[in-house]
């Protein structure tokens, strides 16, 4: 059997020109560009968790990294780096190619040189931390939103749900449906692209990337910024035809793993977001605005809210958003 | 039970006066300082892999650091930041507080922020990414070793690995040996002054921490530096009183987890670590030589060999090595 230092030179070793010193020693060494922040995440993918233990491991790979330069291009951050740490049960060759395949090809399409990482045995686990930069003071955080500002989402959250549904045979898609939300559920491609010009042109004043569901992240925005978001319903992406359309909204609003972006921006930058979907020929949709609050109690009240509204403006009752929960990893469902 | 949310900001949330932005958005903002290079490093633990299930959950978040800014250490880097994934069967709070203390003890004596992480369900597995700084080109490299250099090793090597089996009740250490071989087992101290020593005062050509055991470590440097190096083992550090002498230096050749220093040095600077050794009190210990090699096809052969001499420079036959082998993850033992 190949030794743990051989399987990973075999497969995880390619070239790093971005990098001072790739893989190989007790470190990575990287010379970051001069005066720009460096933006740092770490996520962990768990074998019956986040994925099925027989998923394919040419999909695992590319989603592995895909899910880290989400989170990059959720504060606007240019993707330069990263370490990839996993334990496997046992060291199947051909899996271990297959996932080296997925990433890789992810990892040279966004320019990222893979400069480190660890193997070891154990139960399937899979471990990134991505490093990307970004001009100081420039980062799309979660604590920018204003009241007044628009709140806007990329693409066509919900297919990413409405793809694992199919594969669990719990619903059958339309033909013409399925390839493409399962495409967005195995091949999630990150919006680093839409991270970076929102930065450029500095359109934004708050980003999320829609992982947990588009309700449960965007709270987070409202909660780190102190402020009410509500979103109109009848603004939300146009749901894919063919579906039950009460289940296309659900996926919608509580869906996870789309990896799409939320952001709030100013209303002067409408025609300028606009110009971006153009370019980037990716749909960008104004799906509500951050409240002004209420007066004294109620504004602290609802600081840290997301409500959701009708087509007509009217407040839909507390009923219909309990229907929609956030994955929470240590909540019992 | 308390969210995800909840446990990662009770327990993980420490100051990060070092960030721009810690933990709580997609990423962590960091401002590296100006012209230095970056050393990164990442390292996975698995539950009855690297740590026993039922390890002291305080003792193992001291180590999950430990073992990161030891691959700091080793690379001469100043640790500057640290990223925390990790997985659990259950929310259990009092192992999450434990495991917290241990690891903000070490980070706060260390002066590294914990500026992320990703806390999930699923066996316990521990994932930690470590930042440091390093002045350009001073990095201590694996495949720096120059012919005619030392070869030297810090501390007491061994200990760890004595601890191990008296834990594991396979020995009985004399009792003034328990607690520092438990000791040297559960918190280890990383050689980070060791390693800034070495850098700024430019005494080294080559370093490598001890992970997997001195001889499977060295034999890294030899590799990497394209050289053979020798180890005269009647060098070696004095063996701990009241161990039998075998297992004593089977321990010192071939333990595990013992997070010393190896590096090469030429022989110009023994006085300079003499009084680096006595500035740190730390011993340092000289241990054996960068070879020459012999000539043509014999030089070849012997570059990345570790080989074995005895007290009166005689070489050792290789069943004696033999008996060592270093920790290899996916090999079978």
């Amino acid at each position: 059997m190949p030794s743990e230092f051989e399987l990973i030179a075999r497969h995880f070793a390619g070239p790093t020109p971005g990098a001072v010193l790739g893989p190989g020693d007790d470190c990575a060494l990287l010379q970051p560009s001069p005066g720009m922040e460096l933006a740092v995440t770490t996520d962990m993918l768990v074998a019956g968790v986040h994925f099925l233990p027989d998923t394919d491991p040419e999909g695992l790979g590319w989603k592995t990294l895909a899910v880290n330069l989400s989170d990059l291009a959720a504060m606007g951050a240019k993707p330069r780096w990263v370490l990839l740490a996993g334990s496997l049960p046992e060291a199947d060759e051909a899996w271990l190619a297959a996932f080296a395949k997925g990433f890789f090809t992810l990892a040279k399409a966004s320019k990222v040189d893979v400069v480190g990482g660890d193997t070891t045995r154990g139960p399937l686990n899979l471990c990134v931390t991505a490093m990307g930069e970004v001009a100081p003071g420039q980062a799309l955080r979660r604590d920018g939103a204003q009241p007044g500002n628009d709140l806007w989402v990329s693409g066509q959250p919900g297919l990413a749900a409405l793809g694992l549904a199919q594969l669990q045979g719990r619903i059958q898609l339309p033909e013409a449906l399925v390839q493409r939300c399962v495409t967005a559920l195995q091949r999630p491609r990150p919006r680093v692209a839409l991270g970076l010009a929102l930065v450029q042109r500095q359109l934004a004043t708050a980003a999320i990337d829609i992982s947990d569901g588009l309700l449960a992240d965007v709270a987070h925005i409202a909660e780190r910024s102190g402020v009410e978001l509500r979103i109109n319903v009848g603004q939300l992406p146009l749901l894919p035809k063919g579906v039950d359309p009460v289940l296309a909204q659900r996926c919608q609003l509580a869906g996870g793993d789309d990896y799409e972006l939320a952001f709030t921006a100013p209303v002067a930058q409408r025609m300028a977001l606009a110009a971006l979907a153009a370019d980037l020929e990716l749909p960008l949709w104004r799906i509500g605005y951050v409240a002004e609050g209420g007066e004294g109690t109620d504004k602290a009240q609802k600081a840290g809210q997301v409500s959701l509204y009708d087509g007509d403006g009217a407040p839909l009752p507390p009923e219909f958003m309990d229907q929609f929960k956030g994955y929470d990893h240590f909540r019992a469902t």
